[in-house]
């Protein structure tokens, strides 16, 4: 095991294509940018796909799972066991994720990194079992380097499958009761902010519980002050799923395939790894504002602009894949619009 | 020809069907609430269709176009020409809503209720000729009140097509150079505000075109002062296209269909709709806060969240058809889920 992968440079996006395709989106049958963000993702896609057609028809999930030790903190609105019951539901078809992949027809890949109720094989389910659970950071750090090392290696390994299956367009998603605590601290870390503008009422906390959830950050930042890279933040702070997520983004912009973000566990992953590689930085689509306190800083602090804004705050890639549709549209528009001089449509 | 139809009153939606599907939500596995505006629009839908399995297979958007006399006043980026070369656009696929319809497999219905430019017969369109044009509203009323029957008639029989053709969601959309002129000053004398809050660039223009813009709406709106009900403002300050909007719409209520309404001239004829018939209001789903200045405030008027803020403002109904792909997805969700019985997944 070895991260040394990780300093390989990321793809170059195509700026003549930008170009080409900025230039085409002016002599379609509109106003010049009457269709707003679409005309902008469909470009950034042209650029990214390195295409004058692109297209997201391939779309690759990954739902990368894991537990946490700060959950012993009560840090959590639900308990510890769902972590593995929705690795199930997930392979079953009855969670959210699996429900919207079934609907855009997108490959779904289940990873389980380490669930302290281990539901065990399942089929559709991949197995990288890395520990039950990351250790509790406010009593040391999450992980050790080798853990570190496999969870970002089992995130790059669901890139090189997806590649190989002809992906398109790569989104990330996460399940592990108390990553919306892992992903604030972490995020505290990298952006050097205070926890408080940055925890949240995760899967339902009320404001006592995000209180609690604040100290428990105090804590564990106080403890792991030391910790000055954004790897070592990472392993400190972090958990198996999100490192997976960093190592996945990473290897996706090393081998060319745009990444849709989800929310603010995603996003944070995102943070971290544009913190380590910043040439990743073009690479990102971001699908939706999350109803998560402190999604809206993340996205600040990446320059992002999302394409939703619903009020979600589930995970699980949920939000990335409700914003496929709107990438799909804007490369259908880009493709198949007539231009003024095709349709014989007069000009301002 | 009568407007007796516009009294009948519109449907009831159900409010048992609303609950249950509020019920049904919080059993679904995820945290309450987490899924945000996708839930609330499953509810809205199921309270609609009446039923416990919403859906949205079947859409159905009508592009009604025509021209406008306030045209001679330049108050447009685009020649007048443009809205005849349009029909045709539509009819032949190369415009937006073309793409857009063609993606979702919704049937698109473009309607022709008078043009300066007459493309003449075009198989596929629905020709519904009122006059080549409104009158200048700057110089008398835009409408006779048979042509508005006849317009407000146009609306509601798309309406039945719809209907017969199965439709669960109606969309309208619109096309005539110079229409957002028309529905600033439709909906200024509506709310009884200056023009000045509710006139943008339409499709482009500059920061002098928007000041000449609005004081061909003063000179407007001080003529038509007397016109104090919102058929008689239809009729002297809207357009062919606005006024079958504002039947299609009125007409979807009355025989139950829900509504997404699409930019700021279609919201400015739901605000009309919705002023002659109040029950109107809750058959009506939003799908975008367009770029267009004054559609924020039209949604306030109208106590509307939208779907969609993607920068969008083209019309041609491309908003709202870019919204759709996101209520199957509700849709899908809320039948599709598994509940936490069902999965066995542990709850807060």
């Amino acid at each position: 095991m070895s991260i040394d992968w990780l300093t390989a440079p990321c793809a170059q996006p195509d700026a003549a294509l930008a170009e080409a395709a900025h230039a085409h989106q002016s002599q379609l049958t509109k106003p010049p940018g009457s269709l707003g963000m679409l005309e902008a993702l469909a470009i950034q896609l042209a650029s990214l796909q390195r295409t004058a057609q692109p297209a997201v028809d391939r779309v690759w999930i990954s739902v990368f799972a894991g537990d946490h030790g700060v959950a012993d903190e009560g840090v959590s609105a639900f308990p510890q066991v769902v972590t593995g019951e929705m690795v199930r539901n997930f392979a079953t078809g009855g969670a959210a994720i699996s429900v919207l992949a079934r609907s855009l027809g997108a490959d779904l890949e289940v990873v389980n990194l380490g669930t302290v109720n281990d539901p065990g094989e399942i089929p559709s389910v991949r197995r990288a079992i890395i520990a039950p659970s990351t250790a509790n950071f406010c009593l040391g750090p999450a992980m050790t380097m080798t853990q570190l090392e496999t969870a970002l290696a089992v995130g790059a390994e669901s890139v090189r499958t997806a590649k190989a299956s002809g992906a398109q367009l790569f989104i990330g998603g996460e399940m592990g009761i108390a990553n919306t605590t892992s992903a604030a601290a972490l995020a505290s870390a990298l952006l050097n902010e205070p926890p408080s503008t940055l925890a949240g009422a995760g899967t339902g906390l009320n404001a006592a519980g995000v209180m609690h959830k604040v100290t428990v950050l105090e804590r564990a930042l106080a403890l792991h002050v030391g910790a000055t890279t954004p790897l070592e933040q990472l392993r400190c702070l972090g958990g198996f799923e999100i490192a997976a997520l960093v190592g996945a983004y990473i290897a996706a912009a090393q081998s060319g395939i745009p990444v849709l973000v989800d929310g603010f566990i995603t996003t944070t992953a995102a943070l971290a790894a544009v913190t380590m590689r910043p040439d990743l930085r073009p690479w990102l689509l971001f699908a939706h504002r999350s109803k998560e306190h402190g999604h809206a800083r993340l996205l600040r602090a990446l320059d992002a602009e999302s394409v939703l804004d619903l009020g979600l705050r589930l995970g699980e890639a949920s939000g990335a894949a409700t914003a496929v549709p709107l990438l799909r549209l804007a490369c259908a528009l880009h493709n198949g619009m007539a231009t003024f001089a095709q349709a014989g449509v007069s000009t301002a």
